[in-house]
């Protein structure tokens, strides 16, 4: 999902009623094609079975369902889309094979147990909309054991980055007050403050990672449960690979799929762009680093406790030794 | 001004306290230097006198008052920023000339009546965001008899276009299913709802313009009093250049400095581009017009009663002379 603005639930699957975010992820072939060829690679796990698409907007992987051969899909969207997802169903003249079912996971009823559950579930920086518990709360119900889900397994990723954007946002307040003959300087530290208050959802540039990507935290979707999401961390120690400046932590994911040739869609930097792009996080102040300077901590996400679709990264580190830094990055109304 | 996203009144000064909306401004030349250029060329009305910036923003407007010789300017501005734009003054040495009210337009206490009103107060098809009856306000209670307004006129077009970005946004469904080898047509007619819903604020180009543009309103702004932009309507009369598709209907404003020199900032396509584009309306199906066809209707504009920030842009339209077609496009919340 690509979910952008509102805070609250309603709020919440009303955007995914509008057409734009759905140009925006299908859009997105890296991760279409990703879901496309996890689930025709495992054909003979779907074929003649049940499968559970949760969150289907256009319905897009429910027919890729039915194209690797399953023999019903119950297609759960609680958005006002769901009409409009039955005129897909229909037009692709699969109404035998799949059932949209309008309404919110949590409090659907179907017919009978499943088999497959697929989901596309994951937001910025995996977590942002939290709606994998949507996600676990379906394969509790209504999974057979040792069902399969699509992707089964997710793993965040955290590295320290040089990051020029901010700076030339920052030094855009010199060149503008030269243009107009005024001083504009006196507004950096402000703007400086505005732009790193918050995660900020961009692309990073592989050549600005500085030291070799920590795995900070690893999901089975098959054993996770929505408690374990409460509050999630992960620790980091990274070595620096050269004389850089380090201005903050970029994070991002990838998905892996269980086929017998498994699919791993990537969000990294070192992988094609997607719409997810990267997540980061400024620090206050640049540090100089240079080759093997230590960078250790602890990140740690929670929902935030007025909108449990919006995150709380808390970060805490330390660069070469020095004084442990403690800061509180929301992602509340990415763009 | 260059409002997005929120709602309520406390939502849309916050949104002002983001330096991002402040660097998109800025970095408009267009609307910048038209500001700077009258400023400068009024020098003679400005030199030694007292001036009101209505939601002075980063100051800017401000500042080019004291460069035009200004004794006072009193620079309002409700959003937080306003700490900020006094170190800005600050920074230009200007302490002594510029002094910042930290306070919304209606509410603030001047020391003394003014010479002066500056201004950039428009917003998206000229009234979204309904910042002149702030103005106005400012203006019936502390601008002397007789005082120079900054800009003192407004004047709002209107033409019949093609648009190309709505069928190329529809194609997009044709497209990507055949990508994906699903059918993914069915969405179409909902994807044009989705989009066509709304005021659309997006760039037009001159060459889409299908007929000479009408001015459907102008306001003096020495005259117009808060009543008066309550609702505010115009009509318009078009003969067709030639064949073409008729999509929809497009806004667009300029406002007059009256300098001894006038200058002129307009947001019309056939103008160098701003940052508030142009405003569209589209119809709900695609019109063949040719060689002077007839495109007649009024346009009526109010705010939203919900939230008066936002507009609703009423049409009333016939063209070559069929039934007569009535639309509300709602303007809440532009991009």
């Amino acid at each position: 999902p690509f979910y952008t603005r509102e805070t609250q639930d309603d709020s919440y699957f009303s955007a995914y009623a509008d057409i734009g975010i759905h140009e925006d992820m299908l859009a997105d072939t890296v991760r279409t094609n990703a879901y496309r060829l996890a689930i025709l690679r495992c054909w003979e796990q779907i074929r003649g079975k049940v499968v559970v698409d949760v969150g289907a907007g256009t319905g897009i992987l429910s027919l890729f369902c039915v194209q690797a051969g399953a023999r019903k899909v119950y297609a759960i969207e609680a958005s006002a889309l769901a009409e409009e997802t039955r005129k897909v169903v229909k037009a692709n003249g699969m109404e035998g094979r799949i059932e949209v079912v309008h309404g919110r996971a949590e409090e659907v009823e179907l017919p009978e147990k499943v088999d497959v559950i697929v989901s596309e579930w994951m937001g910025y920086s995996l977590l942002y909309e939290s709606m994998l518990p949507s996600v676990i709360y379906v394969r509790d119900k209504w999974l057979k054991k040792g069902g399969l889900l699509l992707p089964s397994k997710a793993t965040m990723y955290l590295a320290p980055i040089t990051d020029a954007e901010v700076e030339d946002r920052l030094q855009f307040w010199e060149d503008i007050g030269t243009k107009y003959h005024v001083d504009m300087s006196a507004l950096k530290p402000y703007a400086h403050r505005c732009i790193t208050r918050k995660v900020q959802v961009k692309p990073v540039q592989m050549e600005d990672i500085l030291a070799t990507p920590a795995k900070v935290m690893t999901f089975d979707l098959t054993e996770v449960s929505a408690e374990d999401l409460s509050c999630v961390q992960g620790a980091f120690s990274f070595s620096c690979y050269g004389w850089s400046q380090m201005q903050g932590f970029a994070t991002w994911f990838d998905v892996l799929f269980p086929s017998p040739k498994p699919v791993l869609l990537s969000t990294s930097p070192y992988s094609e762009d997607t719409h997810w792009m990267q997540s980061v996080m400024s620090l206050d102040e640049s540090v100089q680093v240079t080759q093997d300077t230590r960078v250790n901590g602890v990140i740690k996400i929670t929902p935030n406790s007025r909108n449990n679709r919006f995150l709380d990264m808390a970060l805490k580190y330390s660069i070469d030794g020095r004084e442990e830094v403690e800061r509180l990055y929301p992602m509340d109304d990415c763009r």
